[in-house]
């Protein structure tokens, strides 16, 4: 048994197998061989159970986010059965005797960039499915499943870090636990770990290497620790942990359905932020009464170019219709600082936390956000969707975003396009839009904190560097004395004040914020139980 | 006449020839000569008036900053004589019949090579000695005085960008302007032009090309144009601005003497700030009643290695006897962000502006911290010196800085060295010490707020990031709210506050400032005679 500590992101045990996640597409070797017969054959295998893997997940999804999320992997699975396909990777082992791997890969990329430079904008977008489908297969062919996270079982992965580009593409049901070596306890992964409610270690001294994969281990995420091969006696603790632990999970389900309201009576807008459509279905599970936050730069960050009107119309749309009419607060996108789009073109930057980002790239570059908008105002005709601008630091900000407002209003009028009505609010989260909050209040519909951005911005620490942990404190008094100050002002001036940072999720801040007048809590979809739970035990007067 | 464009930093009129700022040291070429006899002679002339321009510095420094300072200029003098260099020279010239330049380059590697490696400690300083002399006699043999601006006569300094690093190196008397094409408003050539009192200009459309070398051009710092080879009509136009401008500086000149104080009779502390020990001339020149922020960084930044605790007792005793009682606020090293010293081999940082810095360094590496915090307190046993430690966010961390305090009064007590009792201030200059001001000045003796850091952290934008120049706001409501709760809870508590930032330099806020009962302006050395003005002109009640 090895045992290694790590900071913990969020508790709960986890048990079961490691997968060390390796960086980027897989690397193929073209190996000749002599039986080209039985390379055929691995070929032959590796698609059958592809075709499975994919008629599993398309179950899985069809129960979790619905019938229009599914259709994709029906559509790998007609892919994989593709003559040209079969014939192309056939005719390469067959005349080159060369391995199943190489024939493939070179199939895939073949097939992708043909797809990638049709005039069809349908097909373009098949290249990623081509390119999907022969990383599945190489995945199975390997035993390595990489970063598409295909294995058979849910697994513990482990990581040297993880980067926002890589966590989107995983498939989330299939991860128990995260184990990274760097990260912050503010990282993008940790925050991924909250809202899927999954133990996770960040700053691990594990020791990386691939004799680790398929190792049983146990995550111990309460405690911070991770052990590697239990004996007996470790894993029969931990194995009592968990069903304590899941007992606890039992009882807070019974909280579902209940209402968020303190024992004197005040009723608590109780929301759930998502960071890509896929979370929608943890929302749902976990009874959010809402989305506080929608991260709307997910869909930027998965694709390859700047994402159209109508993919992202369609996007809002999926989401305000399966909110049925409860509240989605959707945030322009929030690129730049580590969130990077290639696309963009953005430069690089001394200090990208403090650069262009967000509100200042949709500002300095109106036509990708006008595209946004009006993509927005479309689809908030079809649900409850408010719209969130973040990164805020004045009043004449909020001035020219309701100037171009208007022109998009104006535009779909004279198009004669639908749309609807949304609410108009912004992210407090800099040291700025605190100390402006009376001003602002009067300009918006409502606020929500980032406590995230705001921690960092207040103490002029960035919350990914993790030799800065001892100077960083996620209590400090100044961000709590800056949510008083907010709450105050937007009530003077009749508005409501929430909070989406991690801290909203900070239980043993929640009695706290509720006594200051905080209006919302937007906190990951596995919070929103263990929230509800203290909301109704508080007594605000 | 080609006229460009730039952003002024500071106003007035600069009328002279260019010198186009080239980075790094000369690059001297090996040429093959036939005449060693001429070759020698170039070497021996270049010596002649390398000896007098030495003479000359001798005697500017001697009146400007007293022979302690001057003596240096004398031990160069010295070492352009010495036997064993010039003999070197010859020697290469003559065995391998090259040029004088490559000779004096590779006596110059060669000698400073020699004395860097010398168990001696003084022996070891003169490698640098010798540096600059071969880079002063190279300077004159090329014509391109390069980055040690030795011209016969000052110059207006042109370049693409200049680092803290290479203007610390500069001949400031040598220089009548800077015109950069990049740096911010903010940006350390900014800052070093409003110290010296010349105009400047960043962010400007000047395009550079060796070809500018010796043109006469004009500076128009008011108006943000430089004009290169003035047609005669803009020439006298510009002639008569200058005439104006120096007038009104003259008329400063009365003020010299005179007490800051209000109409109304609140005394005013208008100190000056200072980003070298070659800045004390212009301190006293423009008479500031002390030092209000000495930049102690730059004793680093001119280090090959850490500065020792007798070098730094030595500067730090100078400059508070030179002030002559009046008072010395010296802060703490600011190493880190944009300020860069290799022997302290920090990590690469994605956001070094909101990195390990400044305080963060010291309390992680206590004992660099103590070296300087000794130096600091024994020194205030010869003049009026205070302490001041920058990028607090804690009350911790003014606590762990006064239990370092505490041992390093111990030790030198134990020790039995002399020191004196030194004020301790803070810089407010994040957001999380506005907030927590009420607390914070419970526990130091005043504060200085920092409005450069403060402005970059309030409104998350690099001050030297010119992409968000649309978005910065150095007038920033918050801002100036935040200037005057510090103001409030420093009065609340019966301690101090100041400015120190280029905010406390801006005359068109000075007024504002003294209502909000700012009691201290600490400004560059070309500001303070402008600042006192508005101060005697100023009725706060």
């Amino acid at each position: 048994m090895n045992k290694y500590t790590g900071k913990s992101v969020f508790g709960g045990i986890a048990i079961g197998k490691i997968m060390v996640y390796e960086k980027g597409e897989h690397q193929v070797k073209r190996v000749k061989i002599t039986d080209a017969e039985a390379e055929k054959n691995r070929y032959y295998e590796a698609v059958e159970t592809a075709f499975k893997q994919l008629g599993e997940l398309h179950d899985k999804a069809l129960r979790e986010v619905g019938e229009a999320n599914a259709a994709i992997f029906e559509i790998h699975q007609m892919m994989l059965e593709d003559d040209d396909y079969k014939e192309s990777v056939e005719h390469i082992i067959e005349s080159q005797m060369v391995n199943a791997e190489y024939a493939i890969a070179q199939t895939g990329d073949n097939f992708s960039q043909m797809f990638a430079a049709m005039d069809d904008e349908y097909m373009r977008g098949r290249a990623a499915d081509v390119k999907d489908i022969t990383e599945r297969l190489l995945g199975i062919l390997s035993g390595n499943t990489g970063s598409g996270v295909d294995a058979d079982e849910p697994v513990i992965m482990v990581a040297e870090d993880l980067a926002p580009s890589e966590t989107v593409q995983m498939d989330k049901s299939k991860i128990l636990s995260f184990v990274t070596q760097k990260g912050s306890v503010n990282s993008h992964t940790a925050i991924l770990a909250r809202t899927m409610g999954i133990p996770a270690l960040i700053g691990s001294d594990i020791v990386i290497d691939e004799s680790l994969n398929g190792k049983l281990a146990v995550v111990d995420g309460t405690n911070g620790v991770v052990y590697i091969e239990p004996d007996e006696a470790t894993l029969s603790v931990m194995q009592e942990e968990q069903r304590k632990d899941n007992e606890k999970k039992a009882l807070l389900q019974e909280l579902k359905g209940k209402e968020d309201v303190t024992l004197d009576g005040k009723k608590i807008k109780l929301y759930s932020n998502i960071g890509n459509i896929k979370d929608l279905a943890n929302v749902i599970a976990n009874d959010a009464a809402g989305i506080g936050l929608f991260r709307s730069e997910f869909i930027y960050l998965e694709s390859d170019t700047f994402p159209t009107e109508e993919e992202q119309f369609n996007i809002y749309r999926t989401v305000a219709e399966s909110m049925a009419g409860k509240p989605v607060i959707i945030r322009t996108l929030d690129i730049g600082a580590d969130k990077q789009c290639d696309y963009f073109e953005l430069d690089k930057e001394d200090n990208p936390a403090l650069g262009l980002r967000a509100i200042r790239i949709c500002l300095t570059r109106p036509e990708i956000f006008k595209t946004q908008l009006r993509a927005l105002y479309r689809a908030s005709a079809y649900g409850n969707i408010s719209i969130m601008y973040p990164m805020i630091i004045s009043e004449q900000e909020v001035d020219k975003i309701k100037v171009i407002e208007n022109e998009v209003k104006a535009e779909l009028t004279e198009q004669g396009i639908e749309f609807g009505n949304p609410k108009s609010g912004i992210m407090i989260e800099t040291p700025a839009a605190v100390i402006m909050s009376r001003q602002l209040a009067k300009k918006v519909d409502f606020f929500s904190i980032g406590t995230n951005d705001l921690t960092q911005y207040t103490l002029a620490i960035d919350r990914q560097n993790t030799k800065l942990d001892d100077f960083y404190d996620a209590h400090h008094p100044a961000i709590l004395a800056m949510i008083r100050m907010v709450v105050e002002n937007a009530h003077a001036e009749g508005i409501w004040a929430g909070i989406c940072g991690e801290l909203g999720a900070d239980t043993t801040l929640t009695e706290e914020f509720l006594k200051m007048g905080v209006d919302e809590l937007s906190v990951s979809a596995g919070k929103v139980l263990a929230v509800r739970k203290v909301i109704r035990e508080t007594r605000i007067s």
